[in-house]
This record gives structure tokens, C-alpha cells and sequence, in this order.
């Protein structure tokens, strides 16, 4: 039986490394000889920098750690392989490694740059007859995989979403005897409004939420918002919006390309682009003279382990012990899902589906969990996201803060 | 035996609550019939806008559930009493409603502008034979108020402050195979370095903590900043750098007016002011070609009562109860402190100074702590702070996240 090689891959997430931890005890209980770390993904590993992981991780209580650690273990990577007509010789490069450190699995983590890396390289197996497997460890979170009901690393990056969210509108309504404040709150996702769509967690009995909310999948309409801010703070004395970075007008322009008057050039020459919600804010406050506060919750989103979801956590360790059982049982070019069975309560099923079906699809909010005035979700999506955020995974203190697990520190051996 | 009030003012911090929940069970405790919050501090006091607090908590389980809740409970206000002279009107006024109330106990929570309004309500008590108690607790997560040798709300705030920026360490480090991230943090505190200082509190064995820590209380440097940016670059693959919002460069200005071409104004015809660490970002990657992040910690520093430091709850708690029993024997015209008896294993004894020694004296953090090149704290600076972030008070969840006590919730009676 030859050894494993495991390598994350992407923006890292708050449970990244309980992946990790999956794979490293299956492939310990599975009595592979040798379990390889990737040092910085694919990009790494083009360079043979190979981490031997028994030298960082010996035993339980260092995959108890490893859970509790933020951010990619091993170290992450951007990097696409190359088509593989034309660069067979990157190919026969990587396989020549697998070769000399007789790896016969090959796991993966990441989102679809990382599936495509998965599909290439079994591919390229299957023509050319080599007998490695190669499976998918999915991570994102920005939740836009297809095929598996949510991904590992969105659960916990909401639940730090709607805590946070939830604190900043107490924070907001403290003032306001006076006069209102406007909190424009700024949430990664590009093309997708996965992650905007959780500040609608914090609606509960004792908070009522965003008062707007804006995704990426609905045209931003700059008067229409305006408008709304005027009646929103003509009403209450504590308005607080959540925006994607991702929002755009009608013209195709994102929301924070409009504060750019075409030849303004900063002191350094460069166009310089404000936030989405600096932008929004500003706005706000020379149009109307309220005042006006801009958060973004820039990576904490994705790093903040110490309030990770239990549920993504454990989810994320069960796709990296399932993905590496699947490989040792022989299976290649596949992805891990989980199948949603109820969500109340919670019930889950594993799957995995051809990786020729996952690969550079993105998916979006649907539209039909957007209301119909496009500035909030529905219960649709609530009912959807309320189990990935259930359960915390207490971090092991020390000196007052969250412990962690790292390859800057000293080898084991 | 009269009644009792109590106020918030000024910035929310995490464990402003707590105090409130000490008051109230000494207020209990000492069988006070009634017990009354001022809604939006003075400001709302002057409206007569006062809450009955046992229409909202009745027994020990709310006083808990109010320990757990961020920002101001009572709702808080920037409001500064004007002099005495030529303003009788006013404290005849604030005097009146207390008599309707039968209010003999006052206390207010704040930082420096609350403990000058206890101290005039408490110099004119004293020139017309007014028999009300008036009591000062102290808050602040600047941690900026004399005497006592910390403030609370410091302590959670700084708990915060580090263990976020231990995660975006994390983050950082996570990429960097190819080339460096250079990731500038900016923290809050216009005046007092305290907060910024918080960040080296992440150093530790698995974490070397900020690479450079820029203080308000020492002049910025531009071309040195660049050329200590460069030397890291050029060292490690990740870098990252804390600042405060409040760092100037030498003529006075703040650094972040330094992007701001002197003829330049937006759309709206405004002079857009980027934020420091956004400003310095641009700089490094126009400068460098570097990859940068800039990211704002922003107001969660003082509402993420969801990481709220063990130490600093239970010190508001208690700076809180003893206000108010002071009041209740007698006392008039103080604020409680907090004395450190030792570090470690860490000893306090609560104090009270006459409100005159305190009021409008701003407490920065000591040269001597700051090292010698101007961009990093000292061990005398870790080992005074490290007690202050020891412990987590568990939040109490429901549907996955921190649950609250608020005022619009429905009223118990």
C-alpha cells in the first residue's frame, strides 16, 4: 500500500484544518505508512516542498489542536494547473513526484480551482493508465459549489457573520436620542450572496436584523437605497444595512468603482478605489447629513475559529475522513458532498458525485429566497441556514487566548 | 431611604452591562424600592425619559443574560452638562425630576466626560446642601482614565484585539509561497496607544505577533515605515502591521489626510478621507508592488461581548456593586478604582478617589513601554495587560448564536 498526499487550496476558512484532521486520522486508521502535506498546495508541490506529517502531528490531542486552528495548516496556494494539452510535461512532473514518494492518494481542498485541479490530474491518470487516485475535499466560504447542499467553511463563516452583525446593531442602537445612525456593514462575496444572506441570522426575538439587506444577485438601484435610507431613519433611530462587496448597478459597474471620477488619480498615480460600504456611507451622510459608520468584516470572516460553527466543523472533519477512506477504498476523481436529509432536526448524508460535474460551476442565492423589493431574504434561505450554524467548538486557551497549531513550531522528531 | 438611578454614556463597551447588573444587585441587595435607569444617559435623564429597570429584570437570570449583552442596555448618549455658572437652570432642573422620584442615589458609567457630569452634580449638591449621592464607574476601552490602573471594558476590548489579530496572523500567513502579503490592521484610540498595544498580547509560542506597532504616542515616520516594510518583505512572507487610527506624522497631521490632494474632493463635493491602514496599504503596494490588505477593526473592538474576557465582566460586575454601595453609605463625589495588588498570580483591591483628581485627565500609555525604535511595546506593557484577557464568560446561545437582553423586549410586568 503506497502513502498519502493531502494539499489545501484557495482563501482558507475557519475549519480548513478539521479537513485535515479527517484525512490525517483515516489515512492513520488505515494504516497508510506515510501521510505527506503539501507545503502551500499544488504550487508547493511543483517544487517538491513536501511535508512529512508525522513530524508536526503525532497523536489526538494534536488533531484536537489542529481543529482549533485558523487558516491553512499546510499553507495555501492560487494556482491553476495548465490545460493538459500542450503541458504534458507538467503532468509527468507531478507524477514523477507522486512517483519518488510513492503516493498512491492524492487529496485536495479547496473550491473549484481546486476541483479542476482534481479533474486534470485523474484525467490525465485514466489516459495514460496510472493507477494513483485523486479525490476532492470541498472548501469555500462563499458556498458557491454545485451539487452539495452548502460547503464546509460557509457554516462558520456565517455564524461569525451574524454574531458579529448581531453585536454592531446592538452597538448601533446604543446611541440615537439624538438622531439616527446609519451602519453600513461591507460582507465578502463577489459573485454570490451567500455570505450577506447570514446577517439575516441575526433576526431573532431579541434583534431585528439588518434593516437591508443587498446581494450581489440583484441590480443595486443608487436612488431606490437612498430612498429607503431616508424612510428607514424618518422611522427609527438605529439603521443598519448589510452589503456585499460584489453589488453592482445597472451599468455593470460595481458600487465601489462610483465614487471614481474618471481622472482623479491619487497621490501615487493609481485610481484609488474606496469600499463598497465607505462608499455607501459617505453617501449617505452628504446627502442627507446623518451620520454614518462603514464596517467590513474583510478576513475575520473567513479565519475567525474561535466562534466556528460545531456543526461545519465536524462537517468539514467527516468530508476529509470520508474523502480519504474513499481514495484508500479505491475510488478517484470524485468530490465529497453532503446531502441535507432534514434540517430539523438536523440529518445529513454523505455522497460523492464525478468531479467532471462540479468543476467551475458557481452557485448563486436563488431568487426566489430574495424578497420580491430585493433587499432582504426570505425564510426560505433562514430555514436553509439556520442548522450549519448551530454548536461552537471551544478553542483551547492559553494566556487568555485561543491556542493554535503550527508549522512554525518545532517538529515533534 | 430613597431611590436609586443609574446612566450609561459614551462608547459601548462589552461589559458595560455587567456593571449595571452589579448596581442593580446592590441596589437589591440593600432593599432600595426602586430602581431606575436613565434611558440615553443624561440626555434622556433631562427629558425625564426614565425606565423602571424592574419592568424589564426581575431576578438573577436576567442579571446573567444582561452580563452577556453587548453595548448599552439602557442606551447611551455624548452629552456634556454645561458649567455651573450661568447654567443653574439646568442642574435645578436635574435636581426637580430627582425629587419627583424620590432619587437619592445617582450613578453614572462612563469615561472621562461622564466623571466630570458626577462631579458637577456632586459640587452643586455640596454648595446647596443637596442631600443626593453622586458616584462615578468607571468604562472605557481606551483605558485612558487616571488613578486606577485599568479601566473596565479594556480588558475585552483588548481580548478582542488580540485574539483577531492572532486569526488575521493566521490568514496572513497562509499564502506567501510566491510573494509576500503585507497586512496593515488599524485600531481604534485617537489619543492613547492602549488598544494598538493590545495586538502584541498574540505574541506568544504559537504566534509571533505583530511585526511592527504603531502608537499614537510616538511621531510617524513615512520613508521609515516604507523602509522597515521593505527589510520585513524582504525577510518572511507574511508581514503584519498594527496602527492606531490616531497616528500623525511629524507636522500634526493624521496619516490618514495624507492621501488627500489639498485640491480634491469627491463626488459629493466632500474631502474623502480613506482610513489609516487603507491609506498606508495603497501606499506599499504603489511604492513596492507588494500585495497589501488593509483591515478595520471598527466598532466591533467595543461590542464583541461574545469574547469578553472572564477578568474584565467580573470587574465591571464588581466596580458596579460597589459603586452603588457606596452611594448607599454615604459616599458622594468618587469613582471607584481598581488597585492591583500583583500581576500574577493577579490580586485586586477596589478604591475610591474623589471625583476631582480624575475628571478630564487622559492617561497614555508610558514611553518606557514603547521601544526605543518606536514601533513595538515591551514585556512591561505584556505583563501588565496579560491578566486583564484571562477567562471567557460563556455567551448563552439559542438558534446558534449569543443570546440578548434588550429593551424591546417585551416588558416583564
Amino acid at each position: 500500500m503506497g502513502n498519502l498526499i493531502v494539499g489545501q487550496s484557495g482563501g482558507p476558512t475557519a475549519v480548513i484544518n478539521s479537513s485535515l484532521a479527517g484525512v490525517i486520522k483515516a489515512a492513520r486508521k488505515n494504516n497508510i505508512p506515510k501521510v505527506y502535506g503539501m507545503h502551500h498546495g499544488i504550487e508547493g508541490f511543483l517544487q517538491e516542498d513536501i511535508i512529512d506529517i508525522d513530524d508536526y502531528i503525532t497523536d489526538n490531542q494534536d488533531l484536537s489542536l489542529l481543529k482549533r486552528t485558523p487558516s491553512a495548516f499546510l499553507g495555501s496556494c492560487r494556482y491553476k494547473l495548465p490545460p493538459i494539452e500542450g503541458h504534458e510535461d507538467v503532468y509527468e512532473k507531478m507524477f514523477d513526484i507522486m512517483y519518488r514518494y510513492d503516493i498512491e492518494y492524492f487529496l485536495y481542498n479547496g473550491g473549484n480551482d481546486s476541483m479542476d485541479t482534481i479533474k486534470m490530474l485523474s484525467d490525465y491518470a485514466a489516459m495514460h493508465n496510472k493507477p494513483q487516485k485523486f479525490m476532492g475535499i470541498p472548501k469555500t466560504i462563499d458556498n458557491d459549489l454545485p451539487l452539495t447542499d452548502h460547503t464546509p467553511g460557509y457554516g462558520s463563516a456565517a455564524k461569525y457573520i451574524a454574531t458579529s452583525m448581531k453585536e454592531i446593531i446592538r452597538d448601533n442602537e446604543s446611541f440615537g436620542a439624538a438622531k439616527p445612525t446609519i451602519c453600513i456593514v461591507e460582507i465578502m462575496g463577489r459573485h454570490a450572496g451567500w455570505l450577506t444572506a447570514a446577517s439575516a441570522l441575526s433576526r431573532d426575538a431579541d434583534c431585528s436584523g439588518p434593516d437591508l439587506i443587498y446581494l450581489p444577485e440583484v441590480t443595486f438601484d443608487v436612488k431606490n437605497f437612498m430612498d429607503r435610507v431616508k424612510k428607514l431613519a424618518a422611522e427609527k433611530s438605529s439603521v443598519v444595512i448589510a452589503v456585499s462587496e460584489g453589488v453592482k448597478v445597472a451599468d455593470g459597474r460595481f458600487v465601489c468603482e462610483l465614487g471614481v471620477s474618471s481622472d482623479y488619480v491619487d497621490a501615487f498615480g493609481h485610481k484609488q478605489l474606496s469600499g463598497t460600504a465607505s462608499y455607501l456611507a459617505n453617501l449617505v451622510t452628504s446627502e442627507t447629513g446623518l451620520k454614518s459608520r462603514a464596517v467590513e468584516f474583510s478576513s475575520l470572516q473567513r479565519c475567525a475559529t474561535h466562534c466556528a460553527s460545531r456543526v461545519d466543523v465536524d462537517e468539514a472533519y467527516n468530508v476529509g475522513y470520508i474523502a480519504a477512506t474513499s481514495a484508500i477504498n479505491g475510488k478517484t476523481g470524485m468530490m465529497i458532498t453532503i446531502d441535507v436529509i432534514e434540517r430539523e432536526p438536523y440529518l445529513v448524508r454523505y455522497n460523492q458525485y464525478d468531479i467532471h460535474e462540479i468543476a467551475n460551476v458557481e452557485r448563486k442565492v436563488p431568487k426566489s429566497w430574495i424578497t420580491e423589493d430585493g433587499t432582504n431574504v426570505s425564510d426560505a434561505y433562514i430555514d436553509y441556514a439556520k442548522p450549519l450554524i448551530i454548536g461552537t467548538l471551544l478553542p483551547y486557551y492559553s494566556n487568555g487566548l485561543p491556542r493554535h497549531l503550527t508549522l512554525n513550531a518545532k517538529k515533534k522528531k
